[in-house]
């Protein structure tokens, strides 16, 4: 039945060491060469879409290739479809970096190809889990009450903790019932229609968080099953940060309309203008209203790491849950976000399953660390931040982080004193909300008095078409976000290689095309003349 | 505020390109050794628990180490730690490998460390993501309807899938108003209580799989917020296949009882037996009681890369979505899953959500995968399919899976023939399950006959005891199961340097080890004489 079958010769099953360090060599020669000059690539990709697929047979090939031919291939066909997030002028999003001593990591990982889900199918991933998930705890000044767990991403950091908070909910049974009515209760409603039974429908969750909060607080109540009903979102001040008053105000509404309020997300760092909610107020809220309180630092936590920022966590001792992605700000290559929490065993209650196929003598005396979280499988992550926080050491990451965060205050500085743009948000990290606005279209003059929504459609175009082909041209990456309705640039400092010459050549960049476009685009009657 | 910033002087913010060479020249030569030695080392590791934690300081360094330093403590710290996943006598759970090109490719993908969550963010991570899937599919023999995205961990996959279950359940709004009673509801409930007004409480979801399904379809329906209780397990038949009967009445008395059914799982190679349920006939149930059939092919579904296996997905062409991972029996290094899914508009509907801060210009003309998964962030996964896709090619792929199913049933035979051990389930794949059982204790015998119950509990302590010890030993590393209460050894064959002389060196080890137990610690009263 099956075809002749190969296990008697000595098969070249994979290659040999001698093959590997051959091309791991050339794989080596092509990354030193590709840290030293990316940033003498576009950064965005300027590909048309289809155009990779277009290169790649509908196939896969029906007998192997070398592995020249594999190699040749990134060059002809993968890096012109590669958007440079390892480039020092990516200012888009968040900046990221794959790092030198994060690629190291990552090579061990692939090569030791260990799944960490139980302690004794790696004890080294786990407690090398432990160990730098510990060294963060302390990086970034949280007691030690907080255990902690690497996921991929932030996104999965947050919905373990929302999953936490749910479980935690006094009398629901999450885990064994789900959250619709349990069937009990189903059949009560049958009979409630015949007569007049009360009903015991389970009360519906919701959450709170800002206007401002990342998506991945709705995808996760998505997915939970709450549903984007069973999120509320609170709003912001002049500064983009949550209102304690109004959290308050929210919460009172919702239990009167017959809501259980369970869970409230806090962030230091917003996706738009790294606005940081004044945790310590909402810690109060919550203390006294029960609800879990999350912290996503995903992006801002790294900041506590510089000594004299370590305000920003501020209040964040008192949470239940705080998520840090070292994969932004830390240089550490993606995929890798750690959860803290100090009620793992919340977590675990949450989601701990041992199929006996998975259970092991001793198991209980050790740290699993698949029970808490819905991914079995688990990369060993812990060792490229490994490698990244030995090799900088905690000043390295500071000094680091702390230039970025300079850079972005020395840029912002040159937007408030420019004639020709304008700030749209605070500064408190290294991300930078700002427009271009010629001075004659400032608040107080005489074109914006008279028409102030032509202007802002103007300014909205303006700047879009200036990101479009800032971008465009290749030298650098910006994204946007909208602020009060109004079209913003952010520039976001992050990768480890971005320099000042990076962020002048940008400041350059944009002057000169906000110049060109002006005269350009400008419609005849916003103009002064 | 800031400490004196150092942005003015030229900084060492990374390694040189000439530095990253020099290093990442050792740790290619330290992988090269590994591949070509791995199979000396022992594959549990023999470490006490907490022996890694013992070596590490509590805190990160105040200053950066050098990274011969780092270095050093890959054999000094890792290497004792580590249960080598990737050793060629790895017989547990599913055996994986970090295959070379496999290594390789997960080297670009540090080095570019590209978020492919949009199209824009890198059109080469994107596109060929859309090139490896539409490859894997061909080979598999699922027809073109299937689209295709990767995820991290089959976990997610299949949350994702019956995610798109859920969402597609007419009438319930899931992504909207969760799984709760609407809060209007939740209000004619309280009315309830004072008149006879009729409530309109949402129906509770119910999805069917086998006894034998794995464990990640119950953390799925727990994060999904359905329940334990909302997963129905459906007895097997006795070679471990759902019986399409079972499920049929399960599905007819639920909803005589109120539930509402929306999605059967069904498994091509479970996780204790590799047993394959019979995807046709469930098929022709889940299409009759309109449920959305996921099929679990995690491991299974690489063995319908070898022609004469394809039978092993004969059905799953009706399914709706099917989970294969690469990383499982396919030579790519964790994590890499691919979710086949022929209502990819389904999960969009599910998952789709776009600030402004990602919203960019003809979005959607392309593919965007973030719309399609809980995570935003999302690593260049493809890369290392795409590598080991090409190297093999199908032919390559098709002898190294053939002859792990060669293997198996080689060791199965072997066992067959044995006096000492006997099988415990079908090999229809690459994985044994048996035990060892003494011919003395064999179900003729007289003292079998006598006492089968005290002789059972001898057979599972022998076979406990029999793979402590094995394991411990070092030379090769079994898992186990339980069958019908049985404790059941399991030999999983997948590594791909796996050759024939390390399953004949595992069956040596187990039948000494188990012929020196049995005459050690059976005791006095199951003795034949």
């Amino acid at each position: 039945m099956l075809e002749g079958a190969w296990s008697e010769r000595k098969p070249a099953m994979d290659m040999t060491g001698e093959e590997f360090r051959k091309y791991g060599y050339q794989v080596v020669d092509w990354i030193a060469n590709y840290l030293d000059h990316v940033g003498e690539l576009p950064v965005l990709s300027q590909l048309a879409p289809g155009s990779i697929k277009d290169m790649q047979p509908n196939h896969a090939p029906q007998h192997g290739e070398s592995m020249e031919q594999v190699l040749a291939d990134i060059d002809r066909v993968i890096l012109p479809g590669v958007t440079h997030w390892n480039h020092p002028a990516f200012f888009a999003y968040f900046a990221i970096s794959g790092s030198a001593p994060g690629i190291l990591g990552e090579m061990f990982a692939a090569a030791l190809n260990v799944n960490a889900m139980m302690w004794r199918t790696s004890p080294a991933a786990t407690e090398l889990e432990e160990v730098t998930v510990s060294w963060l705890r302390n990086l970034i000044g949280l007691p030690d009450e907080f255990g902690g767990v690497i996921y991929d991403t932030a996104s999965i950091s947050t919905l373990v903790a929302i999953a936490g908070a749910r479980e935690a909910v006094p009398g629901l049974r999450v885990r064994e019932e789900g959250l619709a009515a349990p069937q009990s209760a189903a059949k009560v409603a049958k009979a409630a229609s015949d007569s007049a039974a009360p009903l015991t429908a389970p009360p519906r969750l919701r959450l709170y968080c800002s206007e401002q909060t990342h998506s991945s607080i709705d995808k996760a109540a998505i997915t939970l099953g709450l549903g984007l009903a069973g999120v509320r979102k609170v709003p912001t001040d002049s500064e983009f940060r949550m209102e304690p008053a109004a959290l308050q105000q929210a919460i009172n509404e919702d239990r009167a309309d017959g809501w259980l309020p369970f869970c409230v997300v806090a962030t230091v760092g917003t996706t738009s203008t790294t606005s940081i909610d004044p945790i310590p107020a909402i810690a109060d809220i919550s203390e006294r209203e029960n609800l879990w309180l999350h912290v996503d630092a995903a992006y801002g936590g790294s900041a506590a790491v510089v000594p004299e920022m370590r305000w920003v966590l501020q209040g964040a001792e008192r949470a239940d849950s705080l998520v840090l992605n070292p994969h932004k700000w830390m240089f550490v290559p993606v995929d890798l976000s750690v959860l803290f929490c100090r009620r793992m065993d919340v977590l675990g209650r949450a989601f701990s399953l041992v199929p006996e196929y998975l259970s092991a003598p001793g198991a209980d005396q050790v740290m699993n660390f698949m029970d808490y979280g819905p991914q079995l499988g688990r990369r060993f992550r812990a060792i490229k931040l490994w490698f990244v926080l030995r090799h900088y050491g905690a000043e390295g990451l500071a000094k680091r982080i702390r230039n970025h965060i300079h850079l972005a205050r020395e840029f912002a500085g040159w937007v408030d004193t420019s004639e020709a743009f304008e700030r749209m948000a605070p500064t408190p990290l290294s991300t930078v909300c700002f427009r271009a606005r010629p001075r004659d279209l400032g608040e107080e003059s005489s074109v914006y008095q008279k028409s102030p929504d032509q202007c802002e459609a103007y300014l909205d175009k303006l700047n879009e078409t200036l990101m479009a082909n800032v971008n465009q041209e290749g030298k650098c990456f910006l994204s946007h976000t909208k602020l009060n309705g109004k079209f913003a640039l952010r520039l976001a400092i992050g990768n480890i290689r971005t320099a000042r010459k990076h962020v002048e050549m940008v400041w350059d960049v944009l002057q000169t095309e906000a110049d060109r476009l002006d005269g350009t685009i400008r419609p005849a009657h916003l103009s002064r003349h």
